[in-house]
């Protein structure tokens, strides 16, 4: 199987303008490896991300140019295996940043919440604890994934039309994400692996690492999608991705209505009637640049039709 | 079993202006009926709100007057039982409410979506079916719970600190729901059962339905909450009701920081990292006149220190 | 001419629940004395509002039964005179209060601002100085000004479709500010004079001083209103309190555009068109429990057709 | 004076990946012609954007490289002159854009507003003219302005911190302009010429025109700033670009309390005491992907200490 490392200077923007490092073709199965949010700067409680970090968060494992893949197109990545390659994690506060704090979009005069980092080292049945304070299972899934917008470069800190920062914990092995296609050959990029996350992401760093995905691409030709869209064994779902939190919500459910009356025959309003009575509605992150929620519908009900 | 049955006229806010219906003292266990949130008026596709439904929505049964309570108490209301009193349910989409429509405060030029009724009908598996289009699982709740809030008189439609119209699904049987005490005797109310609902609320009516609760009143003196709380037997959960919707997840995600800082004996800090990578954190609904954001997190986190 | 003083306890709401303090014909021109927001127990800069202020802000002079008023009315309020009685004045910056901090509703973990008075003395030429460091025109106005809601009591700290907390340094002596009656008698109230306060009142706290106003009503009979609106001598305006801030600024320029359509012939996409081209947007406050917009349209379009 | 023209394919970005397309020094005045936000396609009301307009509107004439400009910088932009290039202006009503329709970030189910263009024409008094029924007096300024962000490429319909689609009146001639430099010789562009826009561009476009800007450029070395700020001859004003609304706002005050405190020797609580009490808050945009407000100050209080 192919291997595909990033490439330094990493990519730090989903965007047309970084050469591919890669190129594959649909139905071929590769293994990308992602370096952590860090870069892998940020070792134990004394490294500050305001000291050892780069200027930059979420070095991208990409562009990899999907070969056949042309504006208009979706994307379907089905990811097979999402592996850490590392036995620690890194979670930090860092100063105006995350969700219970000010922020340099939401500003105040306040001085900010005190710097730290938490280390968490893999236990034997294999959760990862805090010293001896608490330890959490891993559920690991890529925090970013996705593909250049048309004409913009956008940091790899931001969700939205194209996927990127969403940190969605069904972005996870055994579930496929569509994704549109803008460019010629998509530019796929994903990284910031998390071994594990809260819903919303409160503090804004999850359980951060170095991981490999093994995943592989199929083609819907001519089939635009506006949003991402997740699919797992037993549900569809659409990710939505805006500020406030309230539009995120709109787009999630209004992309599930549509999808629902585009590609399972309902009726526009008993879509919307159906979501409203069987949908599920989560927080991603409640701390990015746009915050992601996730509408979910069970399979169940496309089929009891 | 003491029967407490609402009182015509019906109150319409959550406050201390109408006179309590019942006296009940703590621990004594009572059962509450509720009519549904149109007052039992909408029978059939024909009855469109507009025409048949009076001019407030979701009368409570109320208040009752807690012996004992007094402001800078949490009343906790033991859920014991929630059945649904008919085999019937209703649903409607209703001009400018709702998440994905134009409302009365997020306003535009626009057409209001069609007015429509759905009628949902009890099968023999307890599923509650649209015609033969589709069928929702019964998990029915209170959508609205709550206490006088000190001076103001709320819309039974609002939720707030004191309770009121969260429609947050675990306000179920086998839960507990804390509420502020802000007046003397707390004046306790409830109404508006849901024997389903998505996540979010997104049409913004329920399949809604005539009930009945069985509850138990507890008191924990002086020991003030600043907004609901919830408690499972596998989870504790804060919900913050605000907008925009990231005011409702800062709202819920802070009061279960503190909560664990404050009754679970963690350090700041190490509280909101736990939120941030083990926390839960739904959307009750994102059609009211606040949106309501649940915070959850397992048990086993707090027994495993 | 009448003079009505506030009678203690004062009510700190808007609503139906408080017994009316005197009643008022249409035209007849009466005198409202005003308490400031801290029923003058602020005087320096030791005391602190959290040592010395009670419970309740924003105490009312109200409510008055204006004769006649039906629900479905609007009442013009006709704002002779505002003067201020007393020769200083005091602003604060308030714990988890105020547009630039964390606040009860805005929740974060920070720390909060320090708790701070400034008082401010009227010097020779009338301007409002604090100490020798800088000095504020005067431009007095009535912070809140507001009829009962209908069903509700709210705050007097919340602003909405009754008036209410809108500070909105428009509502002045020379305009004339609208209001929907939802209630016999409009159970008209104002209070919270400022002596001065910039666009937005971004700490949360004015130059608060006790007041007195000359004003007048008069019924529009059957003239239902959705929010308040002010005329001045050039201009009309149309006032949007919500949360998030841009369904303020829906809000107002909505209604704005229908008062166009509705009363000066225009038809529905001129009138949005010349609102975009020659409309004028700011904010009144961006600190109480919802915000308020203020848009205004110069008098010149409405009389050049 | 040098004379420069945008050159197609045009620039719909703000961004480091456009060549250059001149070369000026600092101090030196040059013109820029700028082009109509839709390329001047829309000539008559049959000529729906939908139909006749391109992918992308605001084309930008730019980058221009600014000798010696470098990131850490400020590129303080002198506006001496803003001339209209023809005697009409267009605007329109375009689908599910806008701030009183719901759009393709505020998502709903609800049919568009209709599409429509008003062509306004220069009468003899050079107000420009909509048909007979109204006229809107020129006022014209920059809809867009910025310099390249450090690594993103934001589409021309955003305004951040790098300035961008603004659609702020005040940048007008005889005003300054104050830039962040991010990249080596900042990479200025301006376009989207207004020659009139209401406070907020209700409706998303305002009288669209193309023009000729008469600017000189200076550099205040290694003194960087976090977001645009405008000087007139008589205010100083802070621009902030955020979703929602109050973030907006949030920053265009702390921005100016900080510049007060910064470069005007105010203490921190009372620059936020002076700006609470004398500053103003307008919207710019309530339309595009940001929304921009403005603060300001009357210079009096910058020399009145």
């Amino acid at each position: 199987m192919r291997e595909i490392f990033p490439v330094a200077p990493y990519p730090y923007t989903f965007g047309r303008y970084h050469e591919p490092i890669a190129r594959v073709k649909p139905e071929e199965t590769v293994v990308l490896y992602t370096e952590d949010c860090f870069e892998g700067k940020v070792h134990s409680e004394q490294d500050l991300p305001s000291k050892v970090a780069g200027k930059y968060l979420n070095p991208q494992t990409g562009p990899i140019y999907v070969e056949g893949a042309a504006p208009g197109d979706t994307l379907a990545v089905h990811i097979h295996d999402v592996t850490v390659t590392r036995d620690w994690a890194v979670s930090a506060q860092i100063p105006f940043f995350g969700g219970l704090t000010a922020t340099t979009m939401t500003r105040t005069l306040q001085d900010p919440l005190p710097e730290k980092v938490w280390i968490y080292r893999r236990q034997e049945d294999g959760r990862f604890a805090y010293s001896d304070r608490f330890s959490i299972a891993p559920h690991p899934f890529m925090g970013t994934i996705g593909t250049a917008p048309d004409i913009e470069a956008l940091s790899a800190l931001t969700p939205f039309t194209h996927g990127g920062n969403m940190d969605v914990p069904d972005v996870k092995a055994g579930n496929t994400v569509y994704l549109p296609v803008n460019v010629p050959g998509a530019y796929f990029s994903t990284g910031d692996c998390h071994v594990a996350q809260g819903e919303g992401e409160a503090c804004g760093v999850a359980l951060e690492i170095s991981g490999k995905v093994t995943l592989s691409f199929s083609l819907i030709k001519n089939h635009p999608i506006a949003w991402p869209r997740i699919e797992s064994p037993q549900e569809i779902m659409t990710v939505g991705s805006a500020r406030p939190m309230e539009d995120a919500a709109r787009i999630a459910y209004t992309e599930l209505v549509l999808w629902l009356e585009g590609e399972y025959g309902f009726e526009k309003w008993d879509a919307y009637q159906l979501a409203s009575q069987a949908g599920k509605l989560y927080v991603g992150n409640m701390v990015d640049t746009y915050y992601s929620l996730v509408a979910k519908l069970s399979k169940e009900y496309l089929t009891a039709r």
